[in-house]
């Protein structure tokens, strides 16, 4: 019984930073995002009585110990439960693109997980079942099956079967949007998202105003995709960004994940919007900034930040289409 | 009637960002800042008759025009009330520090100005009363009579007769502690504080959660300060400066002062303290980084920060000594 799913990677325009359950992953505000074409993880699980015990394999590296090998075991025990199925797993999870570093590998990692793992156990889950469980990995998981423009409604149940992802828009309302991203480093940050997540909620005295602040911002990102209002979107998520951020240099103790390469990248975008030039950055949990722009401008404005200094490498995606089964050999 | 006065620079441990009354500058919080030895302001005042404007010589150029003309201009006529001396005067004003970069050149500039403008008129006038009076030139100009470490308080009077600073201690109560200014840029900083200040409290969502912050911050500090606790004192600023910065970053729109350089000392100060080498950053309006330290490691510090790439120089300042006045001639 074995599987392979792959799924793309998602950045959220509207960003998920604190959770109301951080066992089941809940969060405290509903999120939008962009599915991105091109960076994506490739994940194939392959279940068999011989196995004792879940094995991963990430990268071409088999992971014998280490918080990755736990999170993925847990997380199978989840995926037992929901399938019926008791048997450990073999996982050979790639990633075409750096893990750990603010590019949404566990988004995209945990979602194909899902997928290979349940599909692997001969059950067909919707989108709406699989972002329940991918959610239970990582949160923005959630949002990596659909592709288009996706929102993970944060829900209100206890139990968190209403909070999962649903597209607002197929890849196609919206094929000339695109998004840059700025390789800064492709070292793993430092802190985690998740304890980063935590820290912030109990430490920095400006979360509630973030908080308070992200309905809006989610009213005019809804509106914005369904108008295709390309400065909308873009202003709105830059700011959304620059929100979070603030939550997290404001930590106690203080995450700050802009690296100097980073805020050379934000002046930048500033500098090119103020000649015509129309981008807006945003960026996660990491140093990488991403660029939100049109089809029209992606050349010009990719050059300009290739030429930035302590830039490794810049990549122009495209709207990503949904996560799909790629290989199956169920018997 | 003409009078010579030299006044300090002072850096904010709490800062103050936000006007309660932008006419009679009256902030929403307290704020507390140590005096800086070695970058000053000295500035000549000289009535005559025969003037028939004011006039302003700044770093040796003469200012026929501009928004610095004018601000000065303003502010004699407020001298001229208090003095009841209503003759136009010649100003000479001159930083021996970059003017404009977050080095707080109006703080020192405004008090040398008050000091030297009301002795030529010949009014003695104590330091509560130039604070008061300078302080309707620049705020933080408010705090640069004292020497040592001086609180402004924020007062709650209409007319801002009770909203001037005091010393807190004096320069030989912490005479180790220092402050290592690291210089990213010399040019001027796009967004003038004052502008900055009021786009802040009128759009940035995380407005209220610095300010309900602040007065634990300012108890913190004062303590800090009485009992010479150093991390307390460092920590507490530190945070501090993020806070308001994590203010300006979610103006709408966006006020981002950090260049490259000034996060690579960020990140540096804070890898310095893991290494056990104790300092704390605070930044101003400006790209400049000011890292508060003792002077046992003040040299091994400025050393690491002099390597950064953009720093363009360090000056290690002591805590500085009050206002005074270095010439007058009366008659």
């Amino acid at each position: 019984m074995k599987a392979t799913a792959q799924a793309n990677s998602n950045i959220a325009l509207v960003k998920y930073w604190g959770k109301r359950n951080s066992e089941l992953i809940l969060p405290y505000n509903s999120s939008i995002s962009m599915t991105l074409e091109g960076l994506h993880t490739t994940t194939t699980v392959e279940y068999s009585e011989k196995y004792k015990s879940d094995s991963l394999i990430m990268n071409g590296t088999h992971l014998k110990a280490g918080p990755e090998l736990e999170e993925v075991k847990k997380f199978m025990d989840l995926v037992r439960e929901k399938t019926n199925v008791h048997l450990h797993a073999k996982i050979a999870t790639e990633n075409n693109f750096p893990t750990a570093a603010g590019l949404a590998s566990s988004a995209s990692g945990f979602a194909a997980l899902t997928f290979a793992a349940t599909k692997a156990a001969m059950r067909d889950l919707d989108f709406k079942e699989l972002s329940i469980l991918a959610r239970q990995g990582s949160g923005s998981a959630s949002r990596s099956f659909h592709g288009g423009l996706v929102e993970w409604k944060k829900g209100s149940r206890e139990d968190g079967n209403d909070s999962f992802a649903e597209q607002l828009a197929p890849v196609s309302h919206w094929d000339n949007l695109r998004m840059i991203i700025s390789i800064v480093s492709t070292k793993a940050k430092k802190v985690k998202s998740r304890a980063g997540m935590s820290q912030t909620v109990a430490t920095s005295p400006l979360y509630k105003g973030w908080l308070d602040s992200v309905e809006k911002d989610l009213n005019d990102v809804r509106a914005a995709i369904k108008e295709r209002n390309f400065s909308l979107l873009g202003a709105t998520a830059e700011m959304n960004a620059l929100k979070m951020h603030a939550t997290m240099i404001t930590t106690q103790p203080s995450i700050i994940y802009w690296q100097p390469a980073s805020v050379a990248v934000m002046h930048e975008v500033h500098a090119l919007r103020e000649e015509g030039l129309e981008g807006y950055f945003t960026m996660d949990a990491g140093p990488q900034v991403k660029v939100l722009c049109l089809e029209k401008n992606a050349k010009h404005i990719e050059k300009h930040l290739a030429a930035i200094e302590g830039i490794e490498k810049t990549i122009v995606c495209r709207v990503g289409d949904k996560a799909k089964i790629i290989n199956e050999d169920l018997f």
